[in-house]
């Protein structure tokens, strides 16, 4: 058996490392809990990823304060140049005549060009052909960016709270629930778990990856119940609540799956400390007939009840 | 055989659950029969989504629609800050200067800008540059939004209305055509077909992975059958037409390739229940050669003639 | 052996059917002689795929024929709604007025807007608000079309014009060279080669595939000579020059690879017919090491000497 | 072992040819060392492919060159058709009535179209709703460029500067390190090491694939030692480190992963010589724990310390 387990070992990547008591790799939200320092910062940056994955109001927030601050650099400029290389400035009051340079960048940079104010003389002219051509590839640049957010794929695979140990055919097993919450299908769904327990007498830990019954769905159109069989190769088999608790287990589960409509594969990820863990309850089933429909009702995913073990 | 059986078990993601007789999980056009409700309403969102998928005709609607609500409320606005601050107003009247501050805002937004009206004064020009900055970006998105229209890849893999039980080599075979509509080659097809029957005295559902003659083309410019040859691994073995259909069986089949033009990975699905299944009839074949090239005629995609089953 | 041939068929998806003498499945440039007919018009229908595929003249042609036809429909519209609902229209004639509704018609739609000539009132406001909507839309498409076009992986897989039987080994062997034309390392490079041939006294044709020496590459920087070394277990086994034609044969030759620049796999097929065929020939090594660089001079792919077979 | 090497024998497509002693086929950044010449012009070429590799300053340059080169072209046009059929030049010296018909061309090029110089009769028209359709898919070209400039994954896998031969377990190991050193996480990362040494008293030279410890990782999050266990079955077993120096072995090390945040598969490679080869020292390990969160000091990348080998 020593053998088999050995074979089963699976290094998630995640290192047989000396770690605290306590400690998690993975968040429940699938964010790591190992962070990269003293990183060579132009190695790092990646401008694109960084405006794609950034919140939505952030993203304006910071295309509004780019336009603002581009227009005052080049209302600066008109202004230098001077404003009687401007045509129909209203104004003669300076502040006035400024902000009138300004508003006329801003008529230049979006190529809206109302024409009322319009550059005369070399310099100006200059200015306001180099401007426009700028506004056109900060443009390209926006539709890029918009683009690159709206299309990135969303799987929104939601995992129960909970898993539980619960009977599985003649020996218990290790569960959890998963399921799409969006109106895309996922496709050739496949699921790793894996276990992470601390070695006795010592601060390294161990991975096991624990065997499915099932590691792989072709249609994924209502809920998946992910069952770890502990049978005699397990890992977990003859471990008590209390043994795992006290070896600080963290069981690791990956989805994999293919979305029909963005046509990406996408990566889903989550955790379940030992606490999380509640033995001797089984999910409950959640599907209901309605008009030659299958209804599941997916607010009950944590939804569990008593059931004996074996 | 029944170690095989159990081998050869596929739950398709379908579930082994209670379903009335008659159900049929999967549409011919490739819907599922499942829904998933009270599923929570931030989560399921998904914009863009939405609005790659939507009909033409409700797409511009779309488009329309927010056209002319936007240049509303930006028309209230440059009303509301007093139409004096816009030159080039012709009329008096207020409706008519409301129409064209109506038309002032649309050649803002599109960056048209005939400049024949413009904006004067400092609450005007923030608004109008305001417009112009909101107007590209969301062309910006527009053009994000047309081309994830279009490239999104179109698989037209057209199945056959009915499948056979026909003669094949010394056995029978369960069969069903399909080709691929559209232009572009697919390339690297495979299919896979998944048989669904109601378990005896039992409101419960078994799934068989049925084997194929050939699961995958390299190539696919014509019209491929797939066949499920009954031999006596097969669930199908021994069979009869009526006890098919007291097992309320469905065939489902799934075809996944590549798309050349689009470079993309296209699937495709349908089912076959029992009444739409011929026994004894065998699929027509559809070529003929004409100046050294094989032409297929694919209107003939449901022909099929008489044949003795073995 | 028979058992082993049985094995090793594969079907292409080209079809073990009825064909004339000489008939070649695949043309060099990997295009089918294979035709579907009667296809339904809606179903084969792809505009974009349609756009994207054009040659270049077709396209700009198609673009800018497109522009002329929809300034022409607007600057119809403009002149039936009257021209002196447009001003600064300079002319009286109603030729050059239809011109200058014509040349407007573009000013609008390109959201270009100089303003000497605008819309007055609102009829002819709603069909410039409508314009520059449409403008809109249409460069988004463009955009995406543009984007679509030069995205496309290109691999230009260069095969060599023959094929040859040279010796390999103690054996000979059926092998032909291929390199990649472009600048794009191509990764991860698969390659099959299948055999197609006459059924003797039968119009029927049969499908092998023939085992390569090495049938993946993991880099492709320079040339690749492909190799089906010719054993007992080869269908080319123990067959003449003569019999090769008599079975009036094809080596169909596909190549897939992972294109490091565009991130997708392309792929790429081409056949030989026995004709195409060199017996007793071997390929010239192309190499020559110049300042620790290896120069691999590709134009002579097909350069090939005597060489005595096994 | 004469079959079991020949069993690993891996030709990564780099060919068993004729080299120089002390050529490297593939440099640290991951360029080969061999050039294709005389590759036909119109095969080898790609505008998308040159234009998105391009550095940023270049690509700017090229840019900002093709708008001036542009403009002058249309400027010339407008000038040899006549600098009255422009209004609202103000000038009446011929080179800055060229400047005003140049500014005028960047005007409706980008779509600007002030209005205070304008176009009339035909001829001037037509070049100008001909450069303003140029100038929109001038900017859809350009829009493409910048998305497929900035969507580009950016792997950068960082490779230790030296492997080492280190002890590992009850033998030695050949040892390099490498980490991500981007924000976005790498899933599924796989590794193949190669050997390339030469032949004994030969010019040509063999390609062996080493085995490794563990060749796939589902995460990436801090940093991997990728290990070559040395042992009976090691084309490196009792080899000493003249010997590898003789043989000039060259280690070829591709890495192959998922970037989840532009779904796409990145590739990276590298290799080390003999001589960048430390033996008898091995990796320090470079994690702390810091609040429950692992941190990783990657900047000690390339720290090692003397270990006794076995």
């Amino acid at each position: 058996m020593a053998t088999k387990r050995k074979f089963r070992f699976n290094d998630f990547g995640l290192g047989t490392k000396p770690t605290s008591k306590g400690y998690r790799a993975l968040n429940k939200d699938g964010s790591f809990n190992i962070k990269k320092v003293k990183v060579p910062f132009f190695n790092r940056l990646n401008f694109f990823h960084e405006l794609v994955t950034l919140s939505w109001t952030k993203f304006f927030g910071f295309v509004f304060a780019g336009y603002l601050v581009i227009n005052f650099i080049f209302a600066t400029l008109y202004y230098l140049i001077g404003i009687e290389n401007l045509t129909g400035i209203r104004s003669s009051d300076p502040t006035e005549q400024f902000m009138e340079a300004f508003f006329f960048s801003a008529q230049t940079i979006t190529t809206l060009g109302y024409g009322q104010v319009a550059p005369i003389g070399l310099a100006a002219n200059i200015v306001a052909a180099t401007e426009s051509l700028l506004g056109l590839l900060s443009f390209a640049l926006a539709t890029g960016l918009m683009y690159g957010r709206f299309s990135k794929p969303v799987s929104n695979i939601t995992y129960s709270t909970k898993a539980v140990i619960a009977p599985y055919r003649d020996i218990n097993g290790f569960m959890f629930r998963v399921y799409n919450a969006k109106r895309n299908q996922l496709l050739e769904v496949e699921a790793e778990v894996s276990l992470s327990i601390q070695r006795e007498n010592s601060h390294l830990r161990d991975f096991f990856s624990l065997e499915l019954e099932r590691s792989r769905v072709v249609f994924f159109p209502s809920v998946w119940t992910v069952v770890h069989p502990i049978d005699e190769n397990s890992p977990l088999y003859n471990l008590t609540e209390k043994e795992l608790l006290d070896k600080d287990a963290e069981f690791i589960a990956t989805i994999k799956a293919y979305d029909e409509s963005s046509l990406n594969t996408v990566h889903s990820r989550s955790s379940y400390k030992s606490h999380e863990l509640s033995w001797g309850e089984k999910f409950v089933y959640l599907g209901r007939m309605e008009n030659d429909k299958l209804l599941i009702d997916v607010s009950g995913i944590d939804n569990t009840e008593k059931a004996d073990l074996n």
